[in-house]
């Protein structure tokens, strides 16, 4: 069966995250929906990352086998006319070997999560944001990410329910910057790894947070990775400031 | 009585322009009843740029006279406290001088237009974009967009309704540049002057668009400014793809 690589960007705020649920919208739902009244067929998608309720993606990538061999703009344009009027949009769709697999096959994933640092509530930007009102130091949260790459036990930065086999990961980047928007300023989070536990960015971002307003150093943070003690982290940084950017196969 | 100057975010999406209407939600309806809840007063603000209906600002400034003398930063929270849920937030307050005035003491209006130039629909920018799925050769709507810049008489960009009495005005700069997002182009057209006519910059756009897509030549855009003849620009472009982006004062 032909196997077709799809590139999705969606806004996550109206969806219950990813993974297909009986009752409930999610991502997965609505474009296997959207596959089912374009082909007829019941095919299930495959995703690189399962985002959480209310989490964005500029760039989810998806598989999915189809008994017949269509030309991929069909693929695309037609799952995107089925797709309206919800927010989730299939920005490319190629075929790939049966080798290729979107999950399995990814080596490494891509996020970004932004904070509004500023007083006032967000207007424009508000679904895709943590607005932050207490004056961060996005240097401070940078130098103490430093002291979350590489390998390590990530206890400290997991959900309870997270079903990870290991809570071991490597950590490659974990960059943050303060980009200066008109007079305010947005801190911007960018991190990769092979792969994260659950909640694993969000909870990083929290605990950054706590370091960005000197209630933590770097020491601290290095020492809560250490212990695995959840009960030092910050706040778990709500879903809609992240977004899934990119996946590397 | 005491001038204060507001810094002023807006999504234009739920709003029937800025200015005040007496049935229709309007930001400047928005701000006022906000003044009014938290001051008691009756105030009336006059803006910089009156944005139609669906423009966004993240920079729109405005003055408004009180009776009392707040402090700025109570005039700020107060108003963005009395302000939720609608996407409108006070960005900064200051006392100003009563010489000061938002729209007679500006000098420059800035606008910013997106353009998500792809086949697939904006799933995560929807509200923020003119998506336009032929291909579109920014360079070409920058050298045509060349041709605006300068004193003319903007007749053919001009709304049938536009109120201002002449059509004569001076384009500072009309720049068009494409800014790759992960695999996709947007296309920004960044643009000041003095003052616009009404509906010039979203009219422009539309005439530059075919431009980009070799409808019209850089010759042609020049012409239809030289015989303002509205028939030969291109369509309107959408509102929501406008951003009042800053004043100059």
């Amino acid at each position: 069966m032909p196997r077709y690589k799809l590139v999705i960007e969606y806004d996550g705020a109206p969806f219950c995250g990813w993974q297909r649920q009986t009752d409930d919208p999610t991502v997965q739902g609505a474009i296997e929906a959207a596959v089912t009244r374009f082909s007829g067929e019941q095919a299930r998608l495959v995703c690189a990352g399962r985002t959480d309720a209310g989490v964005h993606a500029t760039h989810q990538v998806a598989h999915v086998d189809l008994t017949k061999a269509w030309r991929t703009d069909t693929v695309r344009d037609a799952l995107n006319a089925h797709l309206r009027p919800q927010p989730v949009a299939v920005i490319a769709a190629e075929l790939v070997p049966e080798t290729f697999d979107a999950r399995h096959s990814a080596i490494r994933r891509h996020y970004r999560y932004r904070i509004l640092n500023r007083r006032s509530p967000a207007a424009l930007t508000r679904a895709h944001v943590w607005q932050v009102p207490w004056a961060l130091d996005a240097e401070l949260m940078h130098i103490a990410a430093q002291r979350l790459t590489g390998l390590h036990d990530f206890t400290a930065f997991r959900a309870a329910d997270c079903q990870a086999k290991s809570p071991v990961r490597t950590l490659e980047k974990l960059n943050v910057t303060r980009q200066w928007m008109g007079q305010h300023g947005e801190i911007v989070i960018e991190t990769c790894a092979r792969s994260f536990l659950h909640h694993q960015v969000r909870a990083m971002v929290g605990t950054l947070m706590l370091a960005g307003c000197r209630r933590l150093s770097a020491d601290d943070v290095a020492d809560i990775l250490a212990t695995g003690d959840k009960t030092r982290c910050g706040p778990l940084a709500p879903a809609c400031g992240l977004t899934f950017v990119g996946v590397d196969y």
